[in-house]
């Protein structure tokens, strides 16, 4: 049993089980294919921390209902996120991958939670409105998605959560239900720590703005390698003269080279914008040639695996076991706190 | 199978299944001991629908969350409502009766009807904010109260929902929900009416209002004999001199004997009524005695499961079983609907 398999009381300091291995908790939407960006921005980082700690990955279907709501979409959604994961190198045999709704705990633990949130918590939740301003439906999952997000941090006991910086409030949200109810009806809940993923590699998009699927600037992972060469050639540049220096560190093509390139050819590449004289067009090829070579593995491990369904459905299927046993337990635990047992 | 294992689309006449038994759903909050306007005002009423139609009827103990915040009280409350149920008359072998939270795919299906609710919906609930105004927290079960309501009745493709006049609103948000599934996901729910309980016979309290936690001016069905006495005799009366003649169906005494006397009897008090000449105090212990009759079954079988707790608990984890099997069904339409399987 792990340090996570008992709760830890809000004052007890989370450094002391940060000597050894954590529960890491990350949900990943299962919303559409995914971008340079998600995979240098999040995908990367947090499949990384599946070698040092304990980690819980869900596909978080139940909170993609409240934009998608197309059956078949989801299904193959859902499908296609799992498939990504296990290509970009989530390994089944070192981490948990499931998907959410596989655990009906988590649905029981979100109403026990709903229960005793003061609407004014999730009312200052600026995702929520931010969304709504957008033009989103004013939608009750929507505005208790927060809630539905503390249930699945809790349900695994998690301690640690990556997230991007928009998302620190919502753990905050999860820190505050869990103290309630901790609370109120005795310690039952780890508090857990956001872990804010590093948002410092630039990943610029095809006009050079930030890559974002809101701008529809992306580069996909997954695809027709002509495509998106295609789509690299087409990035926007400057009209600046070839034969002008430039400083390599204000360029976005430079900025999307360094994301594959070896420390050396990195140099090379900065060394030549540095100097002049040379064509935009051929860091475009080198980029399209370098990311290629990046995702090459990725890219045949998933064709491998689209091969293989079956394989896909039956990591599920034994991820969303062995979730289960930590969700059961801590449900459990939350149910005779309150009296439901 | 029933009429009611199949979904009824919005425009299919629920005349049609009216002619067989109907599935009944009745939901009961654990939350205190019944008194006599409960039994004639509810408790009464829907258990009398057990012997026309199938019913089902839970013990809400994830309501109950959203007001009992004791672990121990609220274990009591439901083991008390059970028993309570079950010495008035619910019969195990006519009807299904159950725990709400032994009922997993409940919360499963709450969270689906969350996503696609409109905030609107829910704002426009007048219980909710009737209970703020009141002085209840401001809480989030609280505002999403009619979704887990419109789960518990859909969960079971329940037909009819016998409610008080203030839930009227409620049986509307959860055919409102029902129906936005339904449009969208294609026919999956069954759209329950509900059955406004007769609230014509009068039930005043021991200060001749309405009897009402609320007013703390409630008689209990269940407890000590002589207490109930007691409370009896001191119910307010009215200063007319005895030998006055008084109409009977102007008094608060009158209409609780009303309650408990057989038509002779019921006709002989008013005629004693009419002429005048008689004493409150001889109404009351008419009222003390008809009432310990009328319930002496009642309170003979609750004493004898008091000392049966375990046959209880057997009927409530058979009623759980049949309740799951029948909203397993249901959830897994609704997921197939939507995509999450």
């Amino acid at each position: 049993m792990s340090s996570a398999d008992r709760p830890v009381s809000p004052s007890e300091p989370t450094e002391k089980s940060a000597k050894g291995p954590l529960r890491v908790l990350s949900g990943i939407q299962p919303t559409g294919r995914p971008h340079w960006g998600n995979y240098f921005g999040a995908i990367r980082q947090y499949i990384d921390l599946q070698e040092a700690n304990e980690g819980y990955y869900f596909i978080a279907d139940l909170h993609a209902l409240t934009t998608v709501r197309d059956a078949a979409v989801l299904r193959q959604n859902v499908l296609d996120t799992a498939m990504d994961l296990l290509a970009l190198g989530l390994d089944p045999t070192k981490a948990t991958l499931f998907v959410q709704s596989h655990i009906p705990e988590v649905s029981e633990l979100c109403w026990l939670l709903l229960s005793g949130t003061p609407m004014g918590l999730l009312q200052r939740c600026v995702a929520y409105k931010e969304k709504v301003e957008k033009g989103l439906p004013a939608d009750v999952g929507l505005f208790t998605y927060p809630v539905l997000q503390a249930a699945d941090i809790l349900a695994y006991d998690s301690q640690l959560v990556p997230v991007g910086a928009d998302q620190v409030q919502h753990i905050e949200v999860c820190r505050d239900i869990a103290s309630r109810f901790n609370h109120q009806f005795g310690d039952t809940f780890v508090l857990p720590k956001a872990n804010v993923l590093d948002a410092s590699a630039k990943v610029p998009g095809t006009d050079g703005e930030k890559m974002s699927k809101s701008y529809d600037n992306t580069l996909p992972l997954f695809g027709e390698v002509k495509k998106i060469s295609k789509q690299i050639m087409r990035i926007t540049t400057d009209s600046r003269p070839m034969e002008d220096p430039k400083e390599p560190e204000d360029d976005h093509l430079f900025q999307l080279f360094r994301l594959f390139g070896n420390p050396d050819e990195i140099d090379a590449m900065a060394a030549m914008y540095r100097r002049g004289g040379f064509g935009y067009g051929d860091v475009k090829k080198a980029i399209a040639q370098s990311s290629e070579a990046y995702f090459a593995d990725a890219r045949e491990k998933r064709a491998e695996l689209e091969q293989n369904v079956d394989y896909v459905h039956q990591v599920l299927a034994e991820g969303a076991e062995k979730a289960r046993n930590v969700a059961a337990k801590v449900l459990g635990r939350a149910q005779s706190a309150c009296g439901l047992r």
